[in-house]
């Protein structure tokens, strides 16, 4: 292996919005596999919320990115080289393979790809840890029941689009909140969400009584701050508020911002849980398939927002995130190299 | 009946901690019960954080008092003159009757007083609805196992300190939060917490840190504010947030401050739940026999905070529990009439 590796590192803790600088672009040899390894060629990179969170020194659900240490980031790539009994070169593997050209491998968390189910980029979307987390966060822990109101917030994001969207397969009246127009229309005339508010509009208050006249029994919330506390006005008795993300609060530079109407949860018998979709790796297969099922029956669609790029655009495209340009599951394709 | 009544009737929506003019002191004639109803003269008035709530206009559990309404509260008093079939003159009664001399009641929601059980106080503290929030909050909302680390604040409050020792007959690792040396000495000393912090003393994050040092399973808490933030910080996985009040927030003059710590909730996979005793209305009879038992085998401890005072007095004594001078269930004891 000759070709070299190309690396985003973690240079400095970003104070607010990351900046480029906040990482290294370096260049090394590519690494060769030892017994038990394989070498991985990354063609597609999952950007999301939550990478923002792991650059953060705070102590968390993972360890920290270290300053110094490759970008973490989960991706999907071709084993060009395999010294592991479970994988052989040419396969394509999914894995959390951080922000670089190629990466080694000891296989764990590593699964294979089955482009059967679904093309390439829908394994880091609906059939990935996106739909996995949408999946066990509205069911296992919103529980929501047919016939109840759902809203769920970044509903046009990359879990949120799918919560919403297996909220009304499951028989509920299912409310997306957004940031435009355009991804309101996406998600009532193209996902079937009963309806959507712009956030933006600056109405959340007044289009939550109207849409939701009794009550939110769910709230699967990515957002935090003002949303949060808007919807926590209007839950219905015994509610279930899903904590997936807070993706207003990530680049805050003050401490977050807590939800002042939390004693609504006294108010109206409510709950408030956070969960993370590790905890549920035994149901992985079950999750996949029901998803996989729902694709193939035209229920669920998938929206991938794939930005074709060298890597070296890496920083550019993931703040895409936190500027509200993406819609579905924002994706970076790196192509195959040299190609 | 002759006799005059006595009336506090809110005469004002209060801004921060009330104040004597925001209720009028009224003198009436007393009232004639009709058909179905029984005239109670109140001898002790159970004085709660939560009627604090109750003054302000904010839709809650429960509908506001009105401005010119006599104020809400609990209380226990004798029969002195029955129309209704369930009551004779002469028995005491506990019901929700008012800050006031004499109560009309039809009957609905009063309980029989069984002074054999425990003295009169008692039934308004341990065996009331004091100990009934701490009974469900704690054991079905919390959930403790034995072995688990509960941490109670309000701990020398009404509700915290049965809570704190209901845990402590349930085999947990009880840690206790209250304001000041001598609540924190009654609660190891007496009650039998394994550890008391004294918020005043400004170590709560070095002492949670001591005394839970595996993290927090269930917190029960009474406070709210910069404690519940603290708390957030040390939950261990799977933990049960209980809330149960927010009495740092009730006279707070700006919006209420929400938990910026609760993010925490994802990262421990933790919940946050709140509740309320009616709810529970049906299991009162097993509570209140259970609690009666652990009170007679001297396993639980009653401690009312008994304020024998003219009804003249309410505001004052009522405010004590904003200023943190109460230990235990307090009771404004009006005695009976002329006497």
């Amino acid at each position: 292996m000759s070709e070299p590796n190309a690396q985003w590192r973690l240079a400095a803790r970003p104070v607010g919005l990351p900046k480029r600088s906040d990482w290294d672009y370096v260049h090394e040899p590519a690494p060769e596999p030892a017994d038990g390894q394989i070498l991985v060629e990354l063609e597609y990179l999952s950007l999301d919320p939550a990478m923002r969170g792991w650059m953060n020194e705070a102590r968390s659900y993972v360890p920290p990115v270290g300053i110094g240490e490759v970008m973490r980031a989960g991706g999907i790539g071709r084993v060009t080289e395999s010294r592991h009994p479970n994988f052989t070169a040419g396969e394509l593997v999914s894995g959390m393979f951080g922000v670089q050209r190629y990466a080694l491998s000891d296989g764990q968390g590593v699964r294979t790809v089955d482009t059967s189910l679904a093309p390439v980029p829908v394994h880091l979307g609906v059939l990935g840890m996106t739909g996995l987390t949408a999946y066990f966060g509205l069911l296992d822990v919103g529980r929501p029941e047919p016939g109840q109101t759902v809203v769920v917030s970044g509903a046009a994001g990359a879990v949120g689009n799918v919560a919403g969207q297996i909220a009304r397969i499951k028989g509920c009246r299912t409310i997306g909140i957004a940031g435009g127009p355009e991804k309101c229309e996406w998600l009532t005339e193209e996902l079937g969400f009963d309806a959507a508010i712009d956030y933006k509009a600056g109405e959340v208050r007044a289009d939550l009584r109207q849409y939701a006249p009794n009550g939110v029994d769910v709230y699967f919330d990515n957002v935090g701050g003002e949303l949060l506390d808007e919807v926590l006005r209007r839950l219905a008795r015994n509610a279930r508020v899903v904590i997936c993300g807070a993706i207003s609060q990530y680049n805050a530079e003050q401490p977050p911002r807590g939800p002042a109407n939390y004693m609504q949860l006294l108010v109206e018998r409510a709950s408030m849980a956070g969960f993370l979709v590790f905890d549920y790796a035994k149901r992985y297969p079950e999750a996949v398939a029901q998803l996989a099922e729902w694709l193939q029956d035209g229920k669920l669609i998938s929206r991938e927002d794939v930005v074709r790029a060298d890597l070296e655009q890496f920083p550019e495209v993931f703040l895409r995130l936190f500027r509200g340009e993406n819609v579905g599951k924002l994706i970076l394709e790196l192509g195959r190299h040299g190609r």
